[in-house]
């Protein structure tokens, strides 16, 4: 399902934080809905953030305002401030600017799906985490992209999908779009990720980004580091798909990435907590890197 | 806080399911009322349920019928059996039996202290699973049993609890259980263990147990077995606290511990899934062990 759609001037936002109990839509009239949808995570994954931010700041009287509000929405994906940079540098027809960078991302997301597709088998089971689906990139999404085309050439694909507690985008995201297309999933808590790796249920870890360092160092949601270590001490590879706009060429290593603190209530106890929103896996525990340019490993 | 009172001819049971929100008490008039508190997880804990069983076989008219419907209410927790099995061999007085059970588990939970106290230091940051606190083990419980005696002797300790999903006994019972005694404790999603880590956060990780097998393969509630392998990868010790009446020396290894599956609805989520309750993490990972007897490294 296509999260972001441009209609008669307005920007209508599936309401993510409903699902998957409601489907509702959000219409955004001006560029402070959308910077608001970003900050509360109505809208969320790097990909489909940028998208949004697009058209946000076509909706603007002042560009300027827009792209200095937009940019203050969350600092960890790299997707919003590469298309923001577009948009600055944009000339008078920002709405067409923005529907193109909108389009590029959904036909990434099937080249993503194509040069993925080769790590699949028939029978293939593939863990899973947080949500980089269609909802988190708009036409196949980028982890789940192989996923999908296996899916459509007939092919059988378990997918197991974590929770990804504190928003639980795994349990209801993930598990709510894989259900929609018809495809055999499971959800775990995030606490079962060793169990099943190590009863042999995973075959491969498939994550999305939301930003990558220049040395192939990855920020993705919390929780993904832990799994590559898991994934490496039980022999499993750990894959991460991206279109290039999530790629930060000016930042050398993962160090240098910024990772949001989120408020604590998102945790939902009324205790002392902290609540880094996502973690950094360093490159050597990449097995490969997906992008629309194809299948990268380590030191290409 | 002590979870079982045995008063005026009645088992008072603490409502674990019912915490932080409300301090509420269960009144067991009979053995099937036990029982019942302990499938249901109102009480928990491997040494508190074998506590609460023996008390159950004195409420019965037939003992027989007791010790075998109270062997079926959890499948993982030795103490159960343990309890079970000196309650059978018991002769005309149970309840003299069942009381003076507790009390050697109460005062377990101090030795277990005592021998616990030397790992740590002042300042220490401890990372701690689910509950293995006074909840869980009566007394000062087991993993916690070292933290509240450095309390005690006046050391600042940093606790990082885990929320343990799915039944989340991290952020319900162990943040109430040290916040009540004042205790400097942080709650992290199961998601971010790797991350605090990394970020060097953590000097040690204290868990308890619910079955010891006799090579010191250790089960005990699911996501023990990850965190075994973040503290392995970030070189932090590992250490498992219980009484001997977790040891099974009748399994030779983790591989015979039954791991039992609870009910899908404990997720939330109305997808398919599964619900492993423990796990098991091998000795090789575990850095020492931690009973009434004293301190025990791999290979004693």
């Amino acid at each position: 399902m296509e999260p972001i759609v441009w209609e008669d001037g307005v920007l209508k936002i599936l309401d993510q934080t409903l699902l998957p109990n409601k489907v509702e839509w959000i219409v955004c009239r001006d560029y402070k809905d959308v910077a608001s949808c970003i900050s509360s995570m109505k809208i969320r994954g790097a990909p489909a953030i940028g998208v949004c931010a697009g058209y946000g700041v076509c909706m603007a009287k002042n560009k300027n305002d827009a792209i200095f509000l937009l940019s203050k929405t969350r600092p960890t994906g790299y997707d919003l401030f590469w298309v923001l940079d577009r948009m600055k540098e944009g000339g008078d027809d920002l709405l067409s600017l923005a529907k193109k960078i909108h389009n590029e991302e959904i036909e990434r997301t099937y080249k993503i799906g194509e040069h993925g597709f080769s790590l699949l088998f028939d029978g293939a089971s593939v863990l899973t985490h947080c949500n980089a689906g269609s909802l988190a990139c708009c036409g196949v999404g980028t982890a789940l992209a192989p996923i999908y085309l296996a899916h459509k050439k007939g092919m059988k694909i378990n997918v197991f999908v974590a929770e990804t507690r504190p928003r639980s985008q795994g349990a209801r995201l993930t598990m709510w779009e894989l259900g929609q297309a018809g495809i055999n999933a499971t959800l775990i808590a995030d606490t079962m990720i060793g169990f099943v790796m190590k009863k042999g249920f995973i075959d491969m870890v498939f994550v999305g980004a939301d930003r990558v360092a220049k040395n192939g160092d990855l920020a993705n949601k919390i929780g993904t580091y832990q799994i590559a270590i898991l994934a490496k001490f039980h022999d499993i590879p750990f894959y991460t798909f991206l279109p290039s706009s999530t790629i930060d060429l000016d930042i050398e290593n993962g160090g240098n990435i910024p990772i949001e603190e989120r408020d604590k209530n998102e945790l939902g106890y009324n205790f002392n907590c902290i609540n880094p929103s996502f973690d950094v896996t360093p490159n050597h525990l990449i097995t490969g890197i997906i992008t629309e340019n194809g299948y990268f490993k380590r030191n290409d």
